[in-house]
């Protein structure tokens, strides 16, 4: 673990960079926004994925998570090690040490785990068996995305029977994610593609009541969809992540209600180390200080200034006509293009409000690959 | 840090995944390849922001390398602290406490730093001045690919000067390299490139030698055009760092002689954890397990297979005509895009010989952005 760029009390200009910066109101803001705007209507799960911090996931239970999702079982480590008692790993576990670890982090708090082959429910089952904890377990639906899941119709109710007769296991329901929808750039696509979604869920959950499977619950949704889902009717639980920092991707998209504004709450603060001609800034912040995997990251505030190419540690801020660039040594804040990749970089959150730092948060699931 | 996926002994079957595997044999047959090749023409000084390990460092000493090269002063301070004697920090450094840092870890070793703009080097002065400590200042020469370095000619022998004449800092010489030749895919395009680079550095030398001023080395040169730097003779000392491992972008390359051929020694071991139909496998190993900022992953040993798309979390290998996808459950090496940035995402190497795994070194300098 890297040492802090920061201490707390410190100035946001003079916290060392590159440094990953949460802005404390606009972070509060996005909190609240989400459980204002699905209140009564759904439960929410929030992704622990997209900030790997046990002081973020605790927060977003304090805002009226019920619990919060994974996709590695060293992420549900990390959230259990950090006070969170109640995880769902949205994701299949394959492999005898992950499946060992799974099972005995259920002794300690309520883990569940999603699945798309009957070999796998054994695997978890026996796993489970020999820890003396009790797994609860999602089948994961294929609704559009070809990656994970199981089909809908006969074959997800024939998993459900093989969870359910398992008695290690507890069958909770299904996870419906379609996660490529979310970055759909126009509005009404993505409702249409999550409208597909409901229908594969619906006509699933109708065969599983037809063959006395009780499904207590339903969840998927991300921060680009989650209120389509919402108005559907299709879904108990939503699991959006990146609505607690949104990124430049995502502000790429078509954005109406019933999706409710999120600010940006993410930052890297980068300093101007090069300028080699009136036109170009090199910053210290390159791909190794915020993924380019969805596109380069905005410049926040600097009309007419962009981030034009990243090499692994430098960045090319290039003015546009009637702008100039930064001074040598000046800082500035970029937006992640995607936020997911950029938090895994960083060791902490510098966590400010007011111009001031307020915390240093510990992202303890970096790296948590496996 | 993140705990390490093996144990040694262990093997490679057995390894959790994803893991960051090093074949041995193949690493130390390129550490051979590299210093046979250039041995008496130039000195190596090895570039350490690709491996991020200090176990890797002083392999590559004992292999003939003088010492190493960073782009952050966290890497140089990670390289000393595990025991590396002569480090250049191949970039420049901007702001109080990184340049604190800086001079404070020259009083420990010896250590390099690159300058192209006056006021940076007044800046170094003081801090080497405070620390009671010397530093070896390189001026970083602007050799075409318009990012940091001053113009050859006139404004870096102005620049020498100033280095030059401060009490604490010695003029160790000039920092050239052209950082997007490396991966031009055409050889002869590669070599004219480095040859207009040469061009720079030759009237700027014989204009310092013309000013009575020493220049002691030009360094400079990466793992995909070091081979002409060499023939050109131009540059005493050459700085590759992803010979050690090779990545699938450099394999793109067209590679012939005077530059050796180097194996690939890094890969990512990866478990298919989904087989949605019988063309595509779902593996555990996203874009957070191998970075795509330079194209998908390869697929090692398995021909007709490609791994076509990433998630955050998941990649998908297909199949072509005639070939088969691995089962849920088996494990695949995956020769990341590119390898810097991917290393920068683990904790551990695996270090594998023969089926087994011989050592873990750890990755310290992983996540030293500042």
């Amino acid at each position: 673990m890297q040492q802090a760029p920061a201490v707390v009390g410190m100035r946001l200009e003079d916290v060392d960079t590159p440094a990953l910066v949460v802005d404390l109101d606009a972070f509060e803001s996005n909190l609240r926004r989400l459980n204002e705007s699905v209140a009564g209507r759904v439960r929410v799960r929030a992704h622990a994925k997209t900030h790997k911090c046990p002081e973020i996931a605790l927060r977003q239970i304090a805002a009226g998570a019920v619990g919060v999702c994974c996709q590695k079982v060293g992420e549900a480590e990390a959230m259990v090690e950090g006070g969170v008692r109640d995880v769902l790993v949205t994701n299949e576990i394959i492999g005898a040490r992950k499946l060992e670890r799974l099972a005995t982090l259920a002794r300690r708090a309520r883990i569940g785990v999603c699945v798309d082959q009957a070999a796998n429910v054994r695997e978890l089952e026996a796993a489970a068996a020999k820890a003396g904890a009790t797994l609860e377990v999602y089948l994961e639906l294929e609704v559009g995305m070809r990656r994970c899941g199981v089909a809908p119709g006969a074959p997800a109710v024939a998993l459900a029977r093989t969870i359910a007769a398992s008695p290690h296991l507890r069958f909770a329901g299904m996870h419906a994610y379609h996660g490529r929808a979310q970055h759909i750039r126009s509005h009404e696509e993505r409702r249409a593609v999550i409208a597909n979604a409901a229908a594969a869920v619906r006509t699933t959950r109708a065969m599983l009541d037809e063959a006395g499977v009780a499904c207590p619950i339903v969840t998927g949704a991300g921060s680009g969809t989650f209120m389509f889902e919402v108005e559907l009717g299709a879904w108990d639980e939503i699991q959006p992540g990146s609505y607690v920092f949104m990124d430049w991707d995502y502000a790429r998209n078509e954005w109406a209600p019933p999706l409710p504004r999120f600010d940006h709450s993410l930052f890297v603060l980068a300093t101007v180390q090069s300028r080699p001609d009136d036109r170009i800034a090199i910053v210290d912040a390159g791909l190794k200080a915020s993924s380019v995997d969805s596109g380069m990251p905005g410049v926040w505030e600097r009309p007419g200034l962009a981030y034009t190419h990243a090499s692994d540690e430098h960045g090319w801020l290039e003015a546009g006509p009637g702008s100039k660039v930064p001074a040598l040594g000046e800082k500035v804040l970029l937006v992640p293009g995607h936020c997911d990749p950029t938090v895994n970089l960083y060791d902490w959150y510098v966590c400010v409000r007011g111009g001031a730092v307020e915390a240093l948060w510990p992202i303890t699931a970096r790296g948590a690959l496996a």
